[in-house]
């Protein structure tokens, strides 16, 4: 227990002013909130697995208002029964966001707590099981992992089993973990010692478009929390639970180049007709180079430099790269011998994407009329993602094409040598938050205790993006991002999965944090 | 008419001494086999076409065997009631040859007549229409043509309609032209001038890589053959007729690199992760300059030096490039000021193919873990074709690339920081008759019979590619490529069709070389 003397004091005042249900951190003789949800879990271990199977069963893409909507009332439903006072916020043309509160008379302090039900969307025919049709497996797929059925009441649960499904990891596994503490509190009368404000988002695969907007609408719901905590990406690599101060943002476009404006066989026009693969790749080709430096002109120069206790942060973190680059068959990496975490504190152009027409058995000898690549960027802090996509635009244009935002017409196409379609956008910028504020402290000690040790790992920033400059620049918030979900989630790839020991943590994480001293 | 008068000599000795049926050529009085074959047409021409969309309905991709099979048995049904000796040969693991026979007492020249029945594979949801449902239009759709019934019998017929089916120029088009033909003679009792031996293979497009064999297995029945006449490919693009004296070779192979053993988030490792599309992108960069020079060492080593009369022919043919991009929305072309007939006596590099992960609506914020190009090579006379392949694998591995045929396991990728997978490959060299050979300079004649003119069009060498090899350096036999299908017919690509005007030329055509002097 890392409980201070100072924090057990507060709580005892609180418990004597206010008589709520039995306070539980620390508390000698009384039973804790963390072993309350403990020993639910560990009596009901089968149900938890069950109900959150049903939760992945319910499509989620974005896109797909009557999947989204069956998720957000389902949602709504399993928090109001747990005692959680919840509705959806709507908006116009928004996914709805699932809200719920648990006030506790006296507590000092509200947690705002940010999931994501949404999940990207999947192509079936590359998954192995239907994306929503959850399967249990021994343990991973990739190390021989045999599918096997749901346990029965009372049944051992092996906490390597993992339930592939999409969104499994990303992001239906905080809400998998959390409606059993709550489930857990409400039987057993346990009361939070925060003030616990649930805010769940419906499109945040899609962009998070519409969360300002919420945000803004919604602002009496939300003004007095005091830190956003954000459940949403994978553990550290190495396993071991992690804490991230920040998170880069994020933008992109697609490049389209044109060749002929129809397919030409390639052997009546091949050395003549310009071939949009070869275009392509001399553009790419262009903008990075072999070693992972981006060569667009510009691109890191915005980068805010970090300060000292995110870079003393960086030195401790643990040295995993070596065992990763073993585990993901990689005889390199970009920008050696710089090591992951470093490199995600800089911007990064990710080719996500080829096509041009066919490989494999479809393979035709035509020189295609199009070829397409979807670009990823990833931003720090610093990082305008306007100004980042016009780099790129201005470097395509230095390699001698003319950018439309439409295919081009005939007429188009005859006046410029090399035309370039740069479509899509948007995005959002990276956050980041002081690692030294009292609160997220508190929060980090909740952590070290759910995983009985010392061994949290603390990042001054994460490579995946959220759009939380919203509440860092917007609301002047603090903000924690707080992964449950193994690293090998396959997040946003096929076969996406949850390991049962990341859903047990989050078990034990959200205990604790719904009741840790201080309140 | 350009008979000469040692020719019509020949024909009327021949006629005195054999006193088979009427021979049509130059004939004073009497009604030529083009007369008759140009009657049979307009008398004939609604079931011309409704016979020929029969033909365009049977699936005819190599790999399909039931497809090929029908085809084959199809043809070789239809020659027989036109009066031709037919039958299927065949070889063990290959699709079958038409094969058919005329015999023409006293006739001191045998014709072989190649076509191939097989087609490009389709994927149906790229086209208009089903690629075997064949399907009149009014004229191209390009320039807005309409789908319309098939004409009634007597019902005038439009030259530029056209036929849009899988194979409908490539390379059904000689067949459907030729039958009517031989209908016509058959019922008229028109007799060929030569011997005619037709051999009608069934997997072109698949490489043709049993021909070989079947040349040397039934060697026998194709000893005599004076001249052997390809029917495959496009007329010139102006749209006037071509003959074309060489054909280039082909190559090529699918190239695969490797990034993280499976698909990573894009934030939690971009910057960090190689990626494949990347790596892709500047592999092929490294081959091909911009301007459309290959830069793989070696690649012009070998080309064999056009002689003297085939840069001469080049000279003389038309001007084309510029109308030619303008019709194809092109404000440049690779290697200019080079002509496309220039470019086209070069070996080529073409990428057929990218794909990495997806684009469009399915792109996911996700580094893949493959890359793969398909790349095609063409080959002028002295490639080797398993050289050029060497020259490219010594380039690959010069880019600090390991390379393998299978799918590396895992000591292998951690073995090597670069790992390119290359395979596929095969092919055959490109092929080339003298310009100046009596018996095919007989050949250009009839074709300028046919044409009304002298406007035929006379290529040392087209860019598209057919095992001729096979009878050049293998039989020691002269060839001679006589297309007939419009330029524009898509072959090899959705949507592909072939006008009726070229249709109503391939029968003109036949009926005079069928019937031309000299035989």
């Amino acid at each position: 227990m890392s409980v201070s003397r100072s924090s057990l004091a507060s709580i005892l005042a609180l418990s004597l002013a206010h008589s709520f249900g039995p306070l539980a951190a620390g508390l000698a003789g009384q039973e804790s909130g963390s072993d309350v949800a403990r020993a639910f879990r560990d009596a009901n271990g089968a149900r938890i697995l069950s109900d959150y199977a049903q939760l992945l069963s319910i499509p989620n893409v974005a896109s797909d208002s009557a999947g989204i909507w069956k998720n957000a009332e389902f949602i709504r439903d399993r928090l109001g029964e747990r005692g959680v006072d919840s509705r959806l916020l709507t908006l116009q043309g928004a996914n709805p966001i699932v809200y719920g509160e648990i006030m506790v008379p006296g507590a000092t302090r509200t947690l705002g707590l940010y999931v994501h039900y949404d999940g990207q969307p999947a192509d079936p025919t590359n998954w192995t099981h239907d994306p929503w049709t959850p399967t249990l497996y021994t343990k991973s797929m990739e190390i021989g992992g045999e599918p096997r059925p749901f346990p029965e009441a009372g049944e051992a649960i092996d906490p390597e089993w993992r339930i592939y499904a999409r969104a499994a990891g990303d992001d239906k596994a905080p809400i998998g973990a959390m409606l059993p503490v709550l489930e857990a509190f409400h039987t057993s009368g346990v009361t939070p010692t925060s003030n616990l404000i649930f805010f769940f988002e419906g499109e945040e695969e899609a962009g998070s478009t519409n969360l300002g907007r919420y945000l803004e609408s919604y602002g009496d719901l939300i003004e007095d929390i005091d830190v956003w905590l954000l459940f949403d990406g994978p553990v550290h690599q190495s396993g071991r639970p992690l804490l991230s101060f920040g998170v880069r943002g994020v933008t992109g476009m697609e490049i389209t180049v044109y060749g002929p404006i129809r397919g030409l066989h390639s052997g009546h026009y091949g050395n003549w007709a310009p071939v949009p693969g070869q275009m392509l790749a001399n553009l790419l080709a262009s903008m990075k180079a072999d070693d992972g430096k981006v060569l667009i002109e510009g691109f890191y120069d915005t980068v805010e430099p970090l300060g000292a206790m995110e870079l003393d942060a960086l030195q401790k973190l643990p040295k995993y790269d070596a065992e990763l680059k073993r585990e993901l068959g990689l005889a390199r990496t970009e920008g050696e011998p710089q090591t992951l975490p470093e490199r995600l504190q800089l911007p990064s152009l990710t080719v996500r994407g080829l096509s041009s027409g066919n490989t494999g058995a479809l393979a035709r000898n035509v020189i295609p009329s199009t070829a397409t690549a979807a670009l990823g960027v990833r931003l720090v802090k610093g990082n305008d993602p306007a100004h980042m996509r016009s780099l790129v635009e201005a470097h395509i244009r230095k390699q001698g094409y003319h950018i439309v935002r439409e295919d081009p017409d005939m007429e188009t196409r005859l006046a410029h040598p090399k035309i370039a379609k740069v479509s899509g956008g948007g995005g959002y910028p990276a956050a980041r938050s002081p690692m030294d504020l009292p609160i997220l402290q508190e929060v980090v000690e909740a952590a070290r205790r759910a995983a009985g040790n010392d061994d949290v790992v603390l990042s001054p920033g994460s490579g995946g993006s959220l759009p939380l400059y919203l509440f860092t620049d917007m609301l002047q918030k603090p903000i924690l991002m707080v992964p449950i979900a193994n690293h090998d989630d396959l997040q946003h790839a096929p076969d996406e999965n949850l390991r049962i020991w990341n859903l047990w943590y989050g078990i034990d994480f959200y205990a604790q944090l719904f009741t840790m001293p201080g309140g």
